[in-house]
C-alpha cells in the first residue's frame, strides 16, 4: 500500500457498511428453501447441460442464532472489468467467514481466473484488508479476462484449492464470468469434488439483472460519476452557450448507463442502442434525430446542447452492421490490392466500387477519417475494429453535414460548434457510493452465508434495494435459473442472459415520455459529486433506473 | 429556472457561506489605509498611464458598527470563461449591498462586458438569487469575451449606468478583464463620472495571483474535480495494469492546474510548461522524459501509468514555437502551391523542403495526422491553430515511436498501450467546493464593503485563506499595483501580470523533489469526489498549492 492517503480515503476506510437485518447476527443464517427454479428459457437444454445444478430452490435467509459453525477455507477471484465496490465484496466475505468461525480463512487468487489455475494467491488477513475497505479499484488482488471453461482448467483449480483446504470458490464477475461459475459448479458437483461455487453480480454496465438480481454492483457509482460530469458540462454549455457536447458513455452492448445518466441529467439527447436496433433505424435517421434537436434549439436562440451516446451504438444500427460485414469480406478478399493503394481518395473509391448499393450509400456518407479507420485499423483476425470508432466524433461530423444541407434549404439558422467526450475509465474505479459500499459488503457477507449452507451453483442475491439496508432481503438464486441457450461463435451455448434495456420497461418509458421536451428546452439537472456524508436523500439513494423498475 | 433540481442542488441552495470576521456585522466596515502601493514594475509608465488610480493605499477592513449607509445602485458583470463560484460572488455582493442599506439595488448586465455597453440587464432580486446560491455556472447572467477598452465603450457604459442611478461597477474576471477594469476606473475617475469600478479575481487557471491576491476563485473546485477523475483513472490503471493514460488538463498558458493535480494525485508524470520553456527543452527531450518513466516502470513489470499534460505545453517548447512560426510563413507565401497538392506524403515533403534544418527535424518527427493538422487547419488569419492540436495524442504517438526504437536496442522490454483524455469543461461549472463557495461569497460581500468606502480602481481581496474563514482578512488592493508593461500585438501595454508557475516556488519544488520516485513507483493518491458535508479535513481544506505557498 501507498503510505500517503487522501483525507477522503482515510474517512472511507473507517466507514461501516450497512447489512440486511438477516445478516446482522452473522453469516450462520436460517435458510428457507423456496420453490424450485427452472431456467427461464430453453429449460430442457439447460437441464441436460446442468443435471446437478438445475431445478434448485431459491434460498431466502433469516437471522441465525449466532452459533459458531465449522471453519471454512474459501477462494475469491475478481473477473473482468473493474466496478466500484469489488473490494467491499471481499471485505464482506471475509467478515462473514470470520463470523462463521474465526478460524476460517480467505485466499485471494490474483489477476482473475488465471490466478486460480496458475495458483497465484495471497491469504487475505484483517490487517491487509484494512487498507482496502470501501475503496474503489480491483488492485487488492487484481482481475483478469481469462475464461474459466475447460475441464483442464477446472482440474488445475481443484488441485490448487485442495492444497489449501479450500471448499468454496467465490467468483465476482459479470454475465460471462457467472456463466463459467455455473460450469465450474456443475463440474465439481458431478465429480463430487467437495468444492462449492458461488457467484456475485458485478458490472458497471448494469446488464446483469433479472427477476432475482435487482442490479449489478458498480452501476450505481459509475452512473453517478458520469452524471456528475454530464451535469457539469450541461451547466457549462448553458453558461457559455457556445457548444454542443457529444458525450459517449461506456457500457458495451447495453445502454443502461446512458439511460440512467439521461434520466438523471435530462440531457437534450439520449440515444438508446436497443431502440435503434428494435426500430431498425438507419445511421441517417439517428443523425436526423440529433440534427432536429439542434435545429429546434437554434430556432429558440440556443446554439448549445448535450447529447449522450451509448458506447455500443454503432453496432446496433442495422445498415452499419451490414456495411461492417461487407467490409470484412472485401478486406479479406482484396487485402493486397487495397494495401497497394496509397491515396485516401482512391482507397475509398476502391471500397465503394465493391459494396452493395445500400452499404455504398452509408460508406459514402462517412467522413474520410472514419472511412480510413474502418478499412485500415483492423484486429488480428482482419476484422474491422468497431469498438475503436470514435462514435461521438463520427456523429458530430454527420450532424454537421446534415445541418449544412438544411442551412442551404433555410431549415437551419444557427451555429453548430462541438466538443466531444468519452467517459468510462473515470467511473470504473471510483470510491463506491454508500449504496455500492453497503450493497457490495452485503453481497460478500451473504456469499459467506451461502457457503454456510453448503449449497453450490448459486448467485449471491440481496434484494429490496430501494428500501433502507436493514430491510434488504438476503438469499441465493440458482445460476441455472438465469440461463438460456444462445448461438455464439458458431455453436449453441448455455449462457446467463444479458439484460438489455427493455423498451417496455419503466426507465425507457420515462425517457420516451420526456425526451421531446428535453430535446428542445433546456431542462438540465445537475446531480453534483457523490456525497458520502450529509442527509440521506443526498448520500444514500440509488439509481433512478431501479426506483422506476420497482414502481417508485 | 428549471423546476427539477437534484437533492444535492437543493441541499446546496440552503448552504450558508462563511464570511471573514470583519464582514460579519455587514459591509459598512471600518477602513484602514495602509502604505501607498506603486506598480511592482515599470512604475513610471504605469503612473503615467494611470495618473488617477496609481499610488493608492492598500485597504484593510475591520468590523464596522453595523450602522446603515446610504443606498447604492451597483452593476455587476461576469467576464471570460466560467469558474465555479461566480454566482456566489454575486450573492455576496447582493447581501453586502443590502447590509449597507436594504434600498440598495444590484443590476446584472447580461452576456459579459457587452451587456454593459448594449444595456442588457436584469435587476437581481432576493427571489431570483435564491435559485443560484452556491451553484456552479455563469448562467445567472451569462458571460462574454468582449474586451471593454475603448472610450466609446466606456461612454456607452456610463450612459447606461447613469440611467439606472448606478454609481459602482463590479467586474468579475481574469487578468485581462481586471486590466480593463483598471482602464475603466481610470477613465471614470479622470472625468469625474461618479462611477467607481471594483474587480474580483476569477479563473480556474490559477494565474491571477500575486503578493496580495492569494488565489483566484474556481481554481480550488476545478482542480478538485480534475483530481477526482485523475485519481479514479490512476486506480483503474493500477487495477487493469494495461494502459498508460495521457491526460491533458485545461489551463491555457499556465500550468498551475497540472501542478496542483500532480501534487494531489502523485501521477507518474506531471509536465510543467514553464519548466520546459525555462530549460529550453526540445520536443524530443519532453518525449524522452515520459518514455524513460514508461521504460523504468516496464522493467518493474508495471506496464501502466498516468501522465498529466498542461494544455499550453506545445507553445512552450522552443523548437516547436520556431516550427510554428516557419510554418505560418511558408503557408502564407506558398498557400496556392501547397493547396494544389492532394496527397499527404507529398504535402509533407513540400513543407519539409522549405523548413530550416532544425525545424525540418522536428516536423519530420511528427505523425502524419499532426503534420496535416498543423498545415491544413488554419485560423481566419491563416495561422496554425496550435490550441487545436491534441497534445495528449501527439505525445502518445511520439513516445510510442521512441519506445519502438528503444525496443530494438533492448532498452525497453514491455508493452505500451494508451488511452487519452482531456479534462476542462468538466470542472469549470462544477458546484463550488465549500472553500470556493465561502471565498466567492466573501469576495462579493467584500466588494460591497469597497463600494461603501467610495474608492475606485481596487480589486476585492480576501487573504489568509488557509486559516478558517473567520480569520480571513478582508480588504482591497489597487489594480495598478499588480501591473507592468508588456509587449502585446505590436505595442507596449499596461497589463496585470499573469502569474505563471514559479520554478523556485514551493509547489514546483515539492513536485521536483518527488517526481523521480513517482515516475517509477506507483505512489498514487485517490482524492475522491468533492464533499460538501462531513469532517472539516474532508470538506473544507483548499489546495496543496496554496498551503505550500504559505509555508504549510
Amino acid at each position: 500500500m501507498n503510505n500517503v492517503v487522501s483525507p477522503i480515503q482515510k474517512a472511507r476506510l473507517a466507514y461501516a457498511p450497512k447489512l440486511p437485518a438477516a445478516l446482522r447476527a452473522g453469516a450462520n443464517v436460517k435458510c428457507e428453501e423456496g420453490p424450485k427454479q427452472k431456467a427461464f428459457a430453453d429449460t430442457e437444454k439447460i437441464e441436460a447441460r446442468f443435471p446437478n445444478t438445475s431445478n434448485m430452490p431459491v434460498l431466502t435467509f433469516g437471522a441465525g442464532n449466532g452459533a459458531a459453525a465449522k471453519p471454512v477455507n474459501v477462494a475469491v477471484i475478481l473477473s473482468g472489468g473493474q466496478a466500484p465496490g469489488g473490494h467491499n465484496v471481499i471485505a464482506g466475505l471475509f467478515d462473514g467467514l470470520k463470523s462463521l468461525n474465526p478460524a476460517s480463512r480467505l485466499y485471494g487468487f490474483k489477476g482473475g481466473p488465471s490466478g486460480l489455475t496458475d495458483n497465484k494467491y495471497i491469504e487475505i488477513t484483517a490487517d491487509f484488508l484494512a487498507g482496502f475497505r470501501n475503496t474503489g479499484g480491483f488492485d487488492m488482488i487484481g482481475s483478469g479476462r481469462t475464461k474459466l471453461e475447460t475441464p483442464e482448467q477446472f482440474e488445475k483449480a481443484e488441485a490448487n484449492c485442495k492444497a489449501l483446504g479450500i471448499t468454496a470458490i467465490v467468483i465476482i464477475g459479470g454475465d460471462d464470468s457467472n456463466t463459467n461459475a455455473c460450469l465450474l459448479a456443475e463440474y465439481y458437483k458431478a465429480k463430487n469434488a467437495g468444492i462449492i461455487v458461488v457467484g456475485c453480480p458485478k458490472t458497471i454496465d448494469g446488464d446483469l439483472k433479472n427477476a432475482f438480481i435487482e442490479t449489478s454492483f458498480g452501476f450505481d457509482t459509475a452512473t453517478k460519476v458520469y452524471s456528475e460530469l454530464i451535469g457539469n458540462i450541461e451547466r457549462d454549455a448553458n453558461s457559455a452557450k457556445k457548444y454542443w457536447h457529444f458525450i459517449k458513455l461506456m457500457g458495451r452492448s447495453a445502454s443502461h448507463i446512458a439511460l440512467e445518466c439521461g434520466l438523471r441529467t435530462q440531457a437534450n439527447i439520449t440515444l438508446i442502442s436497443e431502440e435503434v436496433a428494435a426500430k431498425k433505424q438507419t445511421l441517417d435517421q439517428v443523425v436526423t434525430t440529433i440534427a432536429d434537436s439542434v435545429a429546434k434549439r437554434a430556432a429558440n436562440g440556443e446554439n448549445f446542447g448535450v447529447a449522450l451516446i451509448p458506447e455500443g451504438l454503432i453496432e446496433f444500427i442495422p445498415d452499419f452492421k451490414v456495411l461492417i460485414a461487407e467490409l470484412n469480406d472485401i478486406l479479406a478478399k482484396d487485402a493486397e490490392a487495397y494495401g497497394a493503394i496509397t491515396e485516401n481518395d482512391r482507397k475509398a473509391a476502391f471500397i465503394l466500387g465493391k459494396l452493395t448499393e445500400k452499404s455504398a450509400a452509408v460508406f459514402a456518407s462517412l467522413p474520410m477519417e472514419i472511412k480510413m479507420q474502418l478499412t485500415m485499423d483492423r484486429d488480428p483476425h482482419g476484422n474491422v475494429q468497431v469498438s475503436r470508432i470514435e462514435t461521438e466524433k463520427l456523429l458530430t461530423q454527420l450532424v454537421k453535414a446534415k445541418l449544412d444541407g438544411w442551412k442551404k434549404e433555410g431549415k437551419f439558422v444557427g451555429k453548430f460548434s462541438t466538443q466531444t467526450h468519452f467517459f468510462g475509465y473515470e467511473g470504473r474505479c471510483s470510491m463506491p457510493s454508500n449504496f455500492d459500499a453497503d450493497y457490495c459488503y452485503s453481497l460478500g457477507f451473504n456469499a459467506a452465508a451461502i457457503i454456510s449452507t453448503g449449497k453450490t451453483g448459486y448467485m449471491s442475491s440481496v434484494r429490496n434495494l430501494i428500501a433502507p439496508a436493514d430491510q434488504w432481503i438476503a438469499g441465493a438464486i440458482p445460476l441455472t435459473a438465469m440461463m438460456n441457450m444462445e448461438h455464439r461463435h458458431g455453436e449453441d451455448k448455455p449462457v446467463i442472459k444479458k439484460a438489455l434495456v427493455e423498451l417496455d420497461g419503466a426507465p425507457f418509458k420515462m425517457l420516451a415520455a420526456n425526451r421531446d421536451k428535453w430535446a428542445v428546452e433546456t431542462s438540465y439537472v445537475y446531480p453534483g459529486p457523490i456525497q458520502f456524508f450529509g442527509p440521506s436523500e443526498v448520500a444514500d439513494i440509488t439509481t433512478i433506473t431501479l426506483a422506476l423498475e420497482k414502481g417508485k
